[in-house]
């Protein structure tokens, strides 16, 4: 993989802003391999991505920010400038659904991911399994001898101590205290199993049995504190009929669970989405 | 058009019960065209559908109907019996969106939907045009002038005197009065521009946009009184991005609606679909 | 609709390029709405497109047009500037299929496509009423009459009479001659009913009955003289079943050719599409 | 779950057909779990599968084969009837890649895949790790020592000394001698990285890069002698865009491919299949 600085910004638009930063890098002989630009017009916000083959660049990344950084403040950018080579660390949270879990593994197993899995911390102890296949240390939290709040700090303790840039709640089936959720905000990713706003909460396949209709799908998104209502990254859908059991449901739904939370974690690890209020820009 | 009978049956579900209707249609020579059964598992209730060529039949639609009653009887059968040829007279109900109600005139011109359409009602005046261009009856329901209940008395009236089997609301941005909903139930379809039950109300792209959502789509659904709860019959979603205003969802999202909608109207009018509580079974 | 101009470059990537471009629209002041990047890293081609807000440029289109030229000789651009607020005339051919005719037409009615329909030019002459409804010059060329030379000769004529920007062959059903193909190059846009490049030729969705697939599509497509082969611009699929006869695929489809065809003809008139070879970069 | 027989049928269609079998059911007091029924109305073709609750019935498979026979007899029919509970063995083919292998081993060993995998045989010797995991006998078949004949001749050893009910080539890269294609004929499923039969060959995603096309997908079939045309079974297809190279087309392309071929050799593990002249009926 041809090493890239990404530069991503977002900051109150203004004329003259892609100027100044494509002269900037102009100006260092930047090669720019890809460039997304998005303006809301609605909030005046201004955002932009660029990709930049690393080798064009007379400066490290240090060298980079250092000279960027007038620059940014200057515009009043809210920015970062992150190192392709640069793996983060994703610790992966589950519980006793494997299926996203596995995904997450292989994908990452093959570079289609490209990252570090510091560990897997799991509520259910059957999902060492999968974790030692993988050579990846695994953690069994028990949330029954310890009890919510124990556990919960000993989850906390885990990915301090592996300095988890990322963490990814693959069918995680316990909910985050809204401290943790602070703590962790802009870093961590859950998948639920509905096209949210529909069906928020507990058993979505059940409500979308009960309630009728002809779709299902997934919803990955950012955890905040307020459950299920988190910046959405991303959704899959697919069409199911009247003949679709709730249980045929839970089987079916899993493919899309498991491609929006894939699509939704490479995005954010490719420094493709940004967070802005509770809504997102994805640079797909 | 090859003319065909159609028998469609909700009942609880009994061993026998297939052999009964298919030996009753063998036993009548009957060629069976298309066979659908769908048995609900958590109910126990039986579902069937038969398309019968009726030029095999020795039987009129009526000797059918006598001969077939007490089999229907014996295994307390919800039951229907309708020919392919005879046009279902459909009214339509529009404001002052005119993509639906375009899209279901020129699938009904050009014999997709096969159907008459007594009349259009609208609560704006200028959809006269599409009305005439079709050669089709208008009438304008001047809602600020008459008043709320004085304006549906008068399209509950013209409903009574087109003698409509079915009432599409093609974007009609009224909501019904409870009585009419009531003497509409099972022969009134919807179209909302959400994929219910995200986004029931009012702006749904609105809520859309202001949610962040990847996907829109569109909910064609019986009318009931309680508004955006009817049985679904159709859904339809395509994928969008932050890059979408409320303005280009409301531009895309149209053809979700029309398609879920003609979608919706044709399995009615074919006989596709068994409303069964809150649900439907759709034979597409 | 706001006015905006729209830049459109495509030339070999260089470093500077979009400072140069970025810096020259920074020092007109210009409000940049939309901004939209590619570099090929096959071919190192780069592409771009900017939509820039009218009543924020000093300049008219024509003084923006003269002051950008220098630098657009400099990058060796291949470019044009063009004016939002600037009606395309789109003259439509048919021939008895009446879908995609009607669908462009109410969109165009509607605004949804902004631009001017001149005239219409078809095979069959009872596509007049659709004509005239929407109160379009109507012209029958009768291809039997004629005999095909003759018949294109005045199709060209009319196109030329008419000063036609674009010619959108809605489910026209003669295959154009070189000549024509060659003077409309990247000026004309045609619908084909499959999921090119499967099915091409004659009769598609018996093609694809035959062959079994479980999907069908439709293709929008620039016209060249390879029959089928122009540089595709948007794809449409849907599912279907073996229960799907070619006739059921034929209906269906259709809802797949309006909507290819329909933002295909947008994507161009938005000027969103830039040919490449025998490929299309499209900003959509 | 619950043990069914499904009695899967095609014959001729003849008036009578559907009595007399639902009536051969009812008289054995089957209860009906799930039932579907297509007519080709091209070819005069029936198809019916029915799924009966095992517990409902006072015979044996076996004795209820031997008094089934004579009906089937006098109707012509092509039937099997087969057991739910009897796990088929499913023998996995793989060459260099992974996800699909990975993908089906899964999805067996969280049993939405109900069969046995007594082997996996793959032309690279690291696939020999997966089958390790998941603790199925692996078999490493030298293609370059042993030379394409002997190679193939000690695979159909292999899937005979493990008496192989079907076999899935899941992304094996070794095109199947026609004797091989006819002794699997109907027991052999394929996976082709595109929309069939759109690239057929070798690598279909730099041809659907270099034709640029907007979708990209996946077509699950039977291997038959003439590559990439047996019968398809299921197709996936998604979108993409300029943006994309070849390679991300690769990696897009594989959720494509896992799900058709999940999809597919479900529907075949649940006789969900009849395969008709170079067709399917899918009863999904």
């Amino acid at each position: 993989m041809q090493q890239t600085f990404r530069l991503v910004i977002d900051c109150p638009d203004q004329v003259g802003l892609v100027a100044a930063v494509s002269q900037f890098l102009a100006g260092h002989n930047a090669t720019i391999v890809e460039a997304s630009h998005h303006t809301d017009l609605q909030t005046g916000r201004f955002f932009m991505r660029h990709e930049i083959r690393a080798d064009s660049l007379p400066l490290s990344l240090e060298a980079f920010r250092s000279v960027f950084s007038p620059l940014a403040e200057q515009y009043q950018m809210n920015w970062r400038l992150t190192d392709s080579h640069r793996k983060q660390k994703v610790a992966l949270l589950a519980s006793h659904e494997s299926h996203c879990l596995i995904d997450l593994l292989h994908r990452w197993h093959t570079n289609e991911l490209y990252c570090d899995i510091p560990c897997i911390i799991a509520n259910h102890p059957h999902m060492q399994q999968f974790a030692d296949w993988y050579n990846v240390p695994f953690h069994w939290v028990d949330f029954q001898t310890l009890g919510k709040e124990k556990a919960f700090e000993e989850i906390q303790n885990l990915l301090h101590h592996y300095q988890a840039d990322l963490t990814v709640l693959a069918r995680f089936m316990q909910i985050l205290p809204n401290q943790l959720c602070e703590a962790l905000a802009g870093k961590a990713i859950n998948i639920h199993h509905s096209f949210l706003p529909s069906f928020a909460g507990a058993k979505p396949y059940q409500q979308a049995y009960d309630r009728g209709v002809k779709l299902i799908g997934a919803t990955c998104h950012y955890v905040t504190s307020d459950l299920d209502e988190g910046p959405i990254i991303e959704q899959e859908v697919m069409r199911i009929s009247h003949s679709d059991s709730a249980a045929d449901m839970v089987r079916k739904g899993k493919n899309c669970e498991k491609q929006a939370l894939a699509n939704g974690v490479r995005y954010h690890l490719e420094d493709r989405v940004i967070i802005h209020q509770h809504k997102t820009v994805v640079f797909a």
